[in-house]
């Protein structure tokens, strides 16, 4: 069986640019499986775009290929990339997006064909590598060895005694304040304040408060959230995308 | 061949959460082939994602899985649920969502696994259970029996001598009234009224009034629906979603 | 293998309308691969459907089928129509949409089957030959020969002794303002005006300017496109669809 070919972008659903990347996908026979993980990166947004690629990724089986292409790059000097880790593998730009996942890869530069475009990597660079991949080619047979991979500086959470720092990184459409706190980092007896308003302490999920109040959990993807329970906690809160996030615990 | 899970969900497109479920769906091999039914419910409303349901699952072929996750009360004691109905099969929470088919319905209680998250059964809940229904497993091996399922009160066309109401329950992308009055109460002698607007007679199609006029005519959906041809009956007329449809037979 | 089904329709992603379709598509088995090209077509813009159209059809492999579904006269008396062209099949409504390729087509049309909706080809009339034809049925099968197809005025680039005039025909994501001046007819030393303004020679790619400046250049679907380096071209120039562009080669 072909693997599964998953696709991040800022491309949109407007235009032709995702489905022309699926043509060149499903070219070849046996057919590979295509998910659209999102296509709503804000063009050019490298951190985002490796933040959910960091949220998505494992879920799928080993095997899966990860296309990514958020490019602004596209027609200067940047390398086209591929790479495995962790028994998945990864195409896209150098360009930071794969910061998530450098440490442990392995890595090769994908030479541009000579009858490719100059503006749509994703489409005549990166889907046929992906395809290749899907279709089980050896990652090495791609192309040379990277060791100097760029990469993104991602905002970290930091800790100290009984203190941990943080920031939103995303909001989600239910308007929960996503963050990037570990979820290992807190315990049942951390106070959480977001944006400098006290949410109180650390629940379990939802159930735990009335509906209107402030409920600050470790959510899906590993990391503490703070909602309202029935409500937006983005809008109720005002609270935005890189706001500060600090848990106290005693 | 396994069977095809649809997804209907108020997750929208920007988040990673629709791509962790179909992570999930296609995790075992052989494939299953995923279908969005739509994503774009608004929040927690669960009276809109059951009428949506009802009007596209039967058109699927027999076998189908129906993955809904419009569950504003994950981590609350609502329970997970599958139901199988006129071949087809159900998962979701128990929170009316499924009321269209429920009488017709066997149903079980889905068991919250022990590593699932407390925020998101959509993932660690439900498309579990989805799968395992799409390669052949029985419904009765998921869970024990659920006699008492939630139900939705979903708004009633009513009809007494020559006199049926309904109301409009949703405006498509065309800006067409749909509502909630059977095509088979109707006939071409029908007046129909929307809003406090006389549409005129109940005709076949667009075809059959000028560019501009008003036109009731019998959905693809079997309710009646009021439209303009070549515009927006929503924009044109001012009627919303939850307005009076009343038609009259002499 | 049975074949790809790609979709490109206007009703958008909120309705269940594409779900019903890609329902009758996967109907029968083995399963046909369903790709959408876009669903956000402005209802009833022949045009801009079958400009998208032109850009997309031939990525895929042979052997295809393009099920197009805008179709503001739905319910009047417009064929049915299926064409096949270069190896690749065709369905939708005989409005024009498939202008680009009529000129090498086979042409059929479409019988309306008596159970059909009024308002709803795509799903009861299109979805149904789409899939004969993903699964080998010949085009002859489907209906009797059509000689006299729809055809829309696409606006056309034109060209005279060293200038050539066309216009913007689509604004992607990016702002990038995309034209129907071919590649083909402009050298490095065409001089670009777009909206009135003096954007300066074809050059190859955006790392060929400096962020912030303009840059024309031949564009992934092979026409001439104008941006800007890491901003929008269409929100920076004001320029919109409709707009003149102008190459002058001296």
């Amino acid at each position: 069986v072909p693997g599964i070919v998953t696709l991040l972008t800022d491309f949109g659903l407007d235009d032709t640019y995702v489905a022309e990347m699926k043509a060149v996908l499903l070219g070849g026979t046996p057919r590979v499986t295509t998910v659209d993980i999102t296509h709503s990166i804000t063009p050019g947004d490298v951190r985002a775009a490796a933040f959910l690629l960091n949220r998505a990724w494992h879920r799928f089986p080993e095997g899966s290929v990860h296309l990514v292409v958020v490019d602004p790059g596209v027609g200067t000097h940047r390398r086209p990339i591929a790479l495995s880790c962790a028994g998945h593998f990864f195409v896209g730009p150098d360009n930071g997006v794969f910061t998530p996942v450098l440490d442990a890869a392995d890595i090769v530069e994908i030479p541009v064909p000579h009858h490719a475009s100059a503006t749509f990597h994703g489409r005549d660079v990166f889907a046929p590598a992906a395809a290749r991949l899907a279709h089980g080619e050896p990652l090495s047979s791609l192309g040379a060895s990277v060791t100097d991979p760029v990469r993104s500086e991602l905002p970290r959470a930091k800790r100290s005694a009984g203190r941990t720092t943080g920031v939103v990184v995303l909001i989600d459409r239910f308007g929960n304040l996503i963050t990037n706190v570990p979820g290992t980092w807190v315990t049942p007896e951390t106070e959480i304040m977001v944006g400098g308003i006290a949410v109180g302490k650390l629940r379990r999920t939802f159930g735990d408060v009335q509906p209107g109040e402030f409920v600050a959990y470790v959510g899906s993807g590993g990391t503490v959230e703070i909602g309202i329970r029935d409500s937006s906690a983005a809008q109720r809160s005002g609270v935005r995308a890189g706001s500060e996030v600090v848990g106290i615990t005693v």
